[in-house]
């Protein structure tokens, strides 16, 4: 009976499969394997009647596959484990509970995170607050730096809209999330509770690290068109740089979806929940673009085991015609809270 | 204040915009028009200072949009309103409520269909028959006829499996689901309760067309990457053949989720409530293809007001070491009915 | 040094990885390796110091990965190679060319189909067939029987669409290459030249299978969000039942894209090059359904090394007002023909 | 007949339609046409028998029009015409000529960037110059900054790496490409030629402004997922602080594509070219991320017309043993630029 030795997976050692074409050219294999072992990898050669399989012991999360799979000699190249470590279940079995004040998320710990897509005044913000934590919110959310794919609409009221945040924390005792957009505004956060990263810059990786940094709650947003894989990379750019305190996010991907804005993943929430211990949160409103959707959206994420919810919620006296595109009016978010909490109950 | 005479959209009539391109020649505008006329269209004109538009009026379900925004004179088109009718909930507000034997469903009546991917032998499917209707399943699916995309794979046991289902059938009173993939086998079907066009088949229009030619409830499933739209257009299909019996079946879409099978579109499900009044159910076995994502995801569907699930149940003794990719066993869907009940109670 | 006897991979067998997780129980690993056989393969270990790994032999493309990946002790399971052969290149090197009548197609034969959307009347197909002879064009394309989203637009001329493709034929001599798209209609194309499957019916395996017992040239439309290897599962569905005379076509899949229809996949020519040896043309107006955009794509097809384009041609002049929304005009199609050759040359 | 006074969308007026519900409360349409006009546009009300349509002149790019859509009374909005201007082609009908030195770049002037994917050591970088200098490359391409998924992947020599870049510039008279990550590096970049804006980066709003500030050359990168609109939306970014040295790039977008690391979406360039007056360049290598298809893409780019192409060229005799996954070698660039050259001169 063969052996690979494969060295301590639960450790450092990833592995890697390189399947050499039928009939390779020995020399060329040598040469191969010499290259392999420079990089700093151990190699173990299974030889086969008509080819070889190379598995490759070692820091192998560096190697390029792609670089590999592209040598004359070489067939395919597999990766057996996963390239995400501080993030990954497999090491670290408990769940990662985030604290904010008072408030906990994860391992067990449900949070509904409301507020207005924008603050826009502090009549506003506070009025919202108050009304999200009646309704039972442990946090206020609200955009004060906007990401807007025209450069011609509103991008937020910037520090002035931090301020109105800070003030409506105040007046109810909410922590506050709200988002980061840019490294060099990181100052400005410093009394902010949650720092949020939004899907267009889920691979901004040099905010992504300048936020490792922190000591932050930090909630990441999935981006568009991104693997779990890949979010669950960026959550370890921020880990690998010091910071554990990630909640990741699912908020809609794009597909060829013909009525929602995006097509929201929840299976994501038990898959995640499989792939890593760190607490996973679901944004419906952004998710499907469409208020009414939000409340049905919102049960199913609590009835799949999300740690917590972040919804859009508005009241605006002056625009009182109309009660934004995805935003729950404060009234149906009351209503839809006790029903949140019966579906979480009715699952476990 | 001019007058654009629509007629009513809730009849017949549909309505089109057809945008001009600013300065459009004139005698080319009143070659369009005619154009239009004479294809059955009232066309009413309103006259721009730069730019004129026209609002097409009637029959405007067989115009072809991308043609006439092909016209050298033309800048957009735009449809104002759906193109299918018979399963379209703002002609027909009532929820339709489809009758299997005893069974119903929609229109708040909930049914669970479960069992094995594919009969196998007569005691697996009565077997898992009996398991299932124990537990809380109201019909039995299972599949004798089976899509694979490799030649070389499995094919079902065709005939003597419809045989083996109606055993089943016999033997626990569950009606049976299971999937018609030509419309030469059709004669086979006489004697199932309901056929199941699979997503490979969601746009094959003559088998849809020959389904609407009984009075066979249909279990319709989304296809791959269809829209949901697309797949209100086959409910079309069928319907507009005379049978009303129709059931929508959301079962996962093609993304690049790396995880999971296919990416399941749950919000769908509230997002076809609003535009029908077809019953809607889910299938959350193939839309994940992981057996352990399906009690989350079962429930999830239950919480945003599915009409029902259809779940891979298998009990194989002689493959005892596995359990099968995506099915569950008996015992945790024995454990998981409950659930999904309280779940759905208490979402309502 | 250890030893994986790989039987012989350009015969019959078809090699998987199994990798066992760490640590797994030793009598569940020798239940897996006894089931494993009892399906036919044999099963080579390679015991590593945390985990094993299994290779195994034989008959692989029946084992279900999924399901194997399923079970408890199991980490992952790998494919080494495709489960295509007779469409694939490594076992038949030589480019498969496929004959119609005088017209050959693959090899280095390149080959221009051309024609309307649809079969209108006997003097629109016989005109449009002239023009585009006289520009070039070695065979007709035009649609009898439609697939239409709708079932209440336009289903095509059918059987008396067929009868006016052959009056076209016998007036011009080019072979004919128009849609089956359903089984049940197979003897009314017995004198059809080409026979289409149409991109929603790439996986209605019934109709494949019926098509591959024949010994017509079969056109092979990838289907709307499939990928090369289902197109050549596809393929292998036909071939397997006997018949060779499969000629590819790419003809957009379904994205985000915001103007033009689909996206047209054309990196798909040179990689299914590499993969298998079928003959591969384009449908650059399905693809892109703007006029505007053929000639760039159909240059650009030719540039990457397709062997064949599929192109709409119209010539109605009842429409003169209209040119459809992605055919082309004969003069516009007799002006590009030229430029697609030139092209071609300058690539090779 | 009515009018529709449409002011002039050639200036500054853009148009939207606001269909109404039938039958909707006249107070509450009188209320909607109140707020809007209280936003700025000017309202025209089109009435139909059994419902309305508004139709809006005036500043609609700042329109909301889900929020709109979202109102009780409204049934649909539809955007006109496109809220991207100074990208527009139809408000600057002429080709946009990018100059960097002495090269030129659209409006008929085709350049080819190439170089490798990562800027290694001044010998290497240094080398791959002088290869593509001689073999008709116009600038040189090669990353400093490397967004990587992985944090624990080489992420470029930085700083250093431009320095090498400039030797490199020095040493050929080559422009250089190279890519920025982040805005707090700007001033590092003064002395580059064009500054590339990375797919992950391409709605990275800060850094878009911050490059409008300057007077540099953008080459901006289509984002993974985006639409050619958004695309256009991002160059307006930077086009709207001041900077129309705009170079927009195609370089594949995310489908389930199953060999190709990406989807190469050719037919953005010519309909890019008929939205907007900016050069558009093709990065068949990142596309594709198969060095064996960088040739067949490459020729089929500039057959539709693409005014450039941005190819990875690597030699590194210390690899010798591989050529890089997707990097071609000097000699094989050396042997492809005629060939482009060719198909170009051939498709004009």
């Amino acid at each position: 009976m063969c052996r690979l030795y494969f060295a301590d997976i639960y450790q450092e050692n990833i592995i890697m499969i390189v399947v050499l074409k039928a009939n390779a050219d020995e020399q060329k294999q040598a040469q191969l394997i010499k290259w392999l072992e420079n990089k700093g990898v151990r190699v173990n050669i299974a030889v086969g009647e008509y080819q070889n399989v190379l598995g490759l012991i070692g820091k192998t999360e560096n190697m390029d596959a792609a670089l590999i799979e592209s040598m004359e000699i070489v067939e395919s190249v597999k990766r057996v484990s996963e390239s995400f470590k501080r993030a990954n279940r497999k090491f670290h079995p408990d769940d990662t509970v985030v604290e904010v004040g008072n408030v906990k998320i994860g391992g067990g710990h449900f949070a509904i995170m409301a507020g207005p897509c924008s603050v826009e005044s502090e009549e506003q913000i506070v009025s919202v607050a108050k009304s999200v934590k009646a309704a039972g919110a442990v946090m206020l959310r609200g955009g004060a730096f906007k990401p807007r794919t025209s450069p011609y609409d509103f991008q937020g009221l910037k520090d002035e809209g931090l301020k109105l945040l800070k003030i409506a924390r105040q007046e109810t005792g909410l922590p506050i999330v709200t988002e980061i957009m840019n490294l060099a505004d990181i100052h400005l956060f410093d009394d902010i509770d949650v720092l949020q990263v939004g899907a267009r810059n889920m691979q901004n990786f040099d905010l992504l690290k300048e936020l490792g940094k922190t000591d932050k709650p930090i909630l990441l947003k999935r981006g568009l068109a991104n693997t779990l894989k890949e979010l669950l990379m960026s959550a370890e750019y921020i880990m690998a740089n010091g910071n554990n305190n990630v909640i990741l996010c699912e908020r809609g991907i794009r597909t060829y979806s013909d009525y929602t804005r995006n097509t929201l993943d929840l299976s994501a929430v038990p898959m995640l929940r499989e792939l890593t211990h760190l607490p996973i949160v679901v944004d419906p409103s952004h998710a499907t673009g469409i208020a009414k959707l939000v409340p049905p959206m919102s049960m199913a994420a609590a009835a799949c085991g999300a740690d917590g919810l972040i919804i859009e919620v508005h009241n605006d006296p002056i625009h009182a015609l109309c009660d934004g595109a995805q935003s729950l009016r404060p009234e149906e978010f009351a209503a839809l809270v006790p029903k949140i909490n019966a579906v979480r109950m009715a699952a476990l």
